[in-house]
């Protein structure tokens, strides 16, 4: 017979695969029509020079995909069902898509573009990043402990797979750094581990707020929390923050949900006073509301010790208290925790099951051992000294060049400066200076002071930030 | 003075700390009302013989706290604005919480409770646990591999923060593996690294789904994707599945979105054929709607290669393909993939950005080595043989305890059976045997068929299957 097809014996692709490709390729275009009696596997073997079980393999796939059909005693076929025009089958890396726009949900509309942080051009100095200093983190500690758990990871992962609220070394670790750190109120049962506190966020919005319901934020405020809230159809309801921190008396009655930022207001970097911290837990007993308490970055305070959380001062059933490891270790790690009232842990466990299932594990196993053996609290003794000495640089640099054209606002906390500067065109000085700047108005829902800027100090020394803000005075 | 506070020098806590917690406690209590004057650092120094230091830290932390006010020249006084009955604040592990049930969304409480699945007690034999053997997976060149990540992470994790798709050398590992195993048609650049396919179906409704609009699944299908949409606010339309897969024809004209199974159909386990994907495309096609393909265990068929994903036959504009790590290595691992269309991998990875900003960056590291070194098609190589050991072990025990009194659906792929017994009390048969088993009541949004289980073999035994089978037949 005339073999109705080709192989190649030089390619490294196996000839029974070549085959079927060939013949799927050829019913697909139309060589071979419905109803069209196939070659034996004993002819199409002698033509093609093969062995039948190689032909018998092709086959075999092709009847199990649809593309022939066999009838014991009567041959092969070409299957009569074939649509007539159907596309071609070889995978490449083109993609064919018709150019209609998707339509989308009104979620993920609302949710807008991601901010664009785009990295800075070389020579630019970049004071608007975020995050901690990578290079000062004790990665052969980390290491080591990661290791370790690699060398035990079977029965670890048995454990995980039990463990839906998280990995329960590592939930008892954190409640008693918690509690020990933070004054926080809790025990293992209210943690429950998250993939960092953008998830916690997310999920705190799915398991509380419905659409239409009431939200209220600090203004200014997190853009990160404030667009799942909005995107999740929540009503925004802003209240103003001054020296003391939220203006409690502020909040609208009607609201379900209070996202706040007590330990270091985002963004201005004030603490909440104790008398509203009061006023607040009263506000939401009175109204059964939520309060999300955001302590991002609360173990960096330079003057005095951290401020306990507002979970641990009053009724913890009315507080969701979200914490992350992205600021005192590092993001990539994608570890944070929520702590919740008792009523509220199984409903959070069933979203986050339904959300991912759970947190990886080997990184929950060595974070376990990281805090229990206090390297993460070493880590962020050390942390707090660096941080401390950037600040005061920044501080220093701002103050010998811009004087009292500089305000700055906010505590001796955190990994950033919010100023305010009195010169009006700050913002097109810093792009001829080469310096990156980043303006708070992405954390304002109403209108943003002119010239008010997020100034990162946690990544970059002493140096480089005077050296940036020398730029700046020009 | 008398000390009106007392410190112990046996306890661990530092002194400056004692003081604070002491001051604190009372003030709350009401021992030390507001306005009344403190006294002095220098008198209370004397009194407790400690540095004056020591008690300048612990009013510091007061005044930064809200308990006490200063008045330069004046002294130091307890604040006035306290409120008069303040809980206590010392934390322990004791939460204190109203009994109030809490108020849910509507999101949470469609999820329902997560579907119970407790550890069999000893002795008992379970035919019903999901997921692959950890015991024969090459943890050592996967530790070798984390290893290597491990000592150069600080530039991975640069490099990680910028590839909000997923680190973008899994991106190109896993595009190219599944253009080589699985026939999809695409680049890194389709590609978004999701924690597991259950999140990647979470997005695929957060993304494509509105409250009130049309989804299709199949009947019978996998819950945890039902459960999902129809917490989304979906109205789900099933579609029966007979020995070809879904009868597309049944599905309705205005659903804006299919979820299906076509390479093994959850499940029954049979493939879609040929004409149905064609069919399927035609019908997205047609109504703009978008195909959901759950390729979820398609690397496990015994008979013939695996059939090409029904992502690379058509139009890829309208198919989002998903895939997982869980089952082809474990799922402690927690990634999984997404295949998208051009114009929605934007929105994707927006979703993704606000629902847990990205997957952690070490395993991702790891894993693109393990694909790409060839390690991941060793491992599904030698588990197709060791599963398919099992599944035959698993037939021959049926065929052998059961005849024609079992009937076993499906083809012959994946990680467990289904199993119609024609046994009216099978069920308490199996209690009372020790065995555990699960049915198929929670795969269908009608009424279940009876006596129709799903059986695992991928973790257990020749011995073990066969042992689980005597026991059933009693």
């Amino acid at each position: 017979m005339r073999t109705p097809i080709a192989i190649d014996r030089r390619r490294q692709r196996p000839l029974h695969r070549q085959i079927y490709e060939e013949w799927r390729r050829g019913i697909l275009a139309g060589r071979f029509g419905p109803g069209e009696r196939m070659p034996s596997t004993r002819e199409l073997a002698a033509a093609l020079r093969v062995s039948r079980a190689t032909v018998t393999a092709a086959y075999e796939q092709l009847v199990a995909e649809g593309y022939l059909e066999g009838h014991r005693g009567s041959g092969t076929f070409v299957s009569q069902e074939l649509p007539d025009r159907a596309p071609g089958l070889v995978a490449t890396s083109t993609v064919r898509a018709s150019s209609a726009p998707a339509r989308l949900s009104a979620f993920v509309e609302r949710l807008g573009p991601i901010p664009l942080r785009e990295p800075s051009p070389a020579g630019v100095l970049d004071l608007s990043a975020a995050g901690p200093d990578h290079d000062l983190f004790p990665f052969a500690a980390w290491g080591r402990l990661v290791r370790r758990h690699l060398r035990r990871i079977g029965p670890g992962l048995r454990r995980h797979a039990e463990d839906r609220a998280g990995y329960e070394p590592l939930r008892e670790a954190i409640a008693s750094y918690l509690r020990r750190s933070r004054a926080v109120r809790c025990s293992a049962d209210h943690v429950v581990i998250v993939s960092g506190s953008q998830q916690a966020l997310d999920l705190c919005a799915r398991v509380l707020v419905d659409s239409g319901d009431e939200v209220a934020v600090e203004e200014p405020g997190y853009p990160g929390a404030r667009q799942l809230f909005a995107a999740a159809g929540a009503r925004l309801r802003p209240a103003a923050v001054d020296a003391d921190g939220l203006l409690v008396a502020a909040l609208p009655p009607s609201s379900r949900v209070a996202y706040v930022t007590p330990s270091h207001q985002f963004p201005i970097g004030v603490s909440l006073s104790l008398a509203r911290r009061l006023d607040l837990l009263a506000w939401a007993r009175a109204r059964r509301a939520f309060i999300i308490e955001d302590d991002y970055d609360s173990e960096f305070r330079y003057v005095g010790a951290p401020l306990p959380a507002l979970q641990g001062l009053g009724d913890q059933s009315r507080v969701v208290y979200v914490g992350t490891l992205s600021n005192a270790m590092f993001p990539g790690l994608r570890i944070g925790y929520v702590v919740l009232p008792p009523a509220l842990v199984e409903p959070f466990v069933r979203a986050k099951w339904y959300a991912d299932r759970q947190t990886a594990y080997l990184e929950q196993a060595a974070l376990a051992d990281f805090i229990g053996e206090g390297h993460l609290e070493q880590h962020v003794r050390r942390m707090r000294r660096v941080y401390r000495a950037r600040r005061q640089a920044l501080l220093d640099a701002l103050d010998r060049c811009f004087g009292s054209r500089a305000t700055v606002l906010g505590d001796a906390a955190g990994m950033h400066l919010v100023v305010r500067f009195d010169v009006p065109d700050i913002a097109s000085r810093a792009r001829r200076a080469g310096v990156a700047l980043r303006d708070t108005r992405a954390c304002y829902l109403g209108e943003a002071p002119a010239n008010e800027f997020i100034l990162r100090f946690s990544d970059l020394g002493g140096r480089a930030l005077g050296e940036g803000v020398r730029r700046l005075a020009g």
